[in-house]
């Protein structure tokens, strides 16, 4: 039996979802409390990565087991057995024909920024940045939307194909805090990083809306400005 | 020159706000920022202490210096040194007169419960109860105004006057999360926390309203119920 989970987790205190050596990730804790469960190892498959700091409020994953138990209980079961900082929101039985990374559909990623006074509690949750030219940054974002070679905007080639689909992109404010949403179809190592820390040097007036498309046509990865931190990133829902 | 500061903390990674040996303490790491700028050791005193992962929005304290410096390059200077989570909000020189401690005439606490869905986000920052009787919880806490000998209502004799004066309290709902208020002009060790536990089992049925009357009265500690968790505990302002 195959199920799918929807996880949440505070990334503050992790080295990143995938499981490393010495460091502990998202999914050495969560397949940890697998095992107490299965009594044995059980690989799970998560959507994606998320860097080390970098939250989560809808990760799916999924794995495989013979136990007979309940969506409802598994949840329970698990729950109990997670740290604090990491929830499954949902859990269901799915087709095993479902694959948490290989039928993503599209991912939607949110960052946040806070532009009011400084305040210790939303640190590990927001980048801090003040006097930002919002409307610029309104007007830059525009500019991601469609498909293009995402060369500059990436961190290392780990892909031969670079290209990628960003279907929306936009900029919200909720009072203090500004709301950065990305969608699309995938998404390079440090993209949304990247993209955010090149809108903030827009809105800091460092670089122009324009800008963006020669930084796209360049392909080159020197020109890679600013990476904005991981604590304001939230990978915040997976399509199927 | 005798400086008053308000400071804020997020108490999440701090033993409380006291110094103490071998644990990390929000005044240990407050009076090494003053270290620094004045070369030499330097008291600092606080309005009274916070308890282990206790959070402050509006701590007081005050210092001595002869360095000249203007109050808002004293704030740089101690921000500029301090960790992300410990922020000095104000400074201003204030008269000799002026004692961080002995001065307070009042206290504001708050307390934060999530009513809403489990989320891992809150988790530092507030307590977690679901199905509370919140109409319960208001009829109740008004029992506390008033002055009242706190001795069910405290953890340890550590004062032999355990009479106090309770000017305001009350509860506000702000969608998912519970506002629990208490002024007044002193509080013993773990009172707030023991108070708002008290207003939890009223929450959950498990005590009256009209319980609190009999608990003041019995002034036995055997009698206390139980304590909040200090994450969702701020202190939020101390009038002068």
């Amino acid at each position: 039996m195959r199920y799918k989970c929807i996880i949440e987790y505070d990334g503050t205190n992790y080295y990143g979802y995938q499981r490393q050596p010495e460091r502990v990730s998202i999914q050495e804790v969560f397949e940890n409390a697998l095992k107490i469960i299965c009594k044995e190892d059980v690989k799970s498959f998560a959507s994606g990565r998320t860097d080390a700091h970098v939250h989560a409020k809808g990760q799916v994953l999924h794995f495989d087991s013979d136990i007979n138990m309940k969506p409802e209980s598994w949840k329970k079961a698990l729950n109990s057995l997670l740290p604090e900082d990491i929830h499954i929101k949902s859990i269901e039985g799915i087709s095993d024909d479902f694959h948490a990374r290989f039928s993503v559909k599209s991912k939607e990623y949110r960052y946040f920024i806070n532009i009011g006074d400084y305040d210790v509690f939303f640190n590990n949750y927001t980048a801090y940045f003040k006097d930002l030219d919002i409307d610029k940054m309104k007007e830059a974002i525009k500019y991601f939307i469609g498909t293009h070679d995402f060369t500059t905007f990436s961190r290392f080639v780990e892909k031969k194909d670079t290209t990628r689909t960003i279907t929306d992109a936009y900029i919200i404010e909720h009072g203090r805090f500004l709301e950065i949403t990305f969608i699309g179809d995938g998404f390079l190592k440090y993209m949304v990083r990247i993209m955010v820390g090149t809108l903030i040097d827009i809105g800091l007036h460092k670089k122009k809306p324009e800008d963006i498309n020669h930084l796209f046509e360049a392909k080159n990865r020197r020109l890679t400005g600013r990476t904005a931190s991981p604590n304001g990133l939230y990978l915040w829902k997976v399509n199927y």
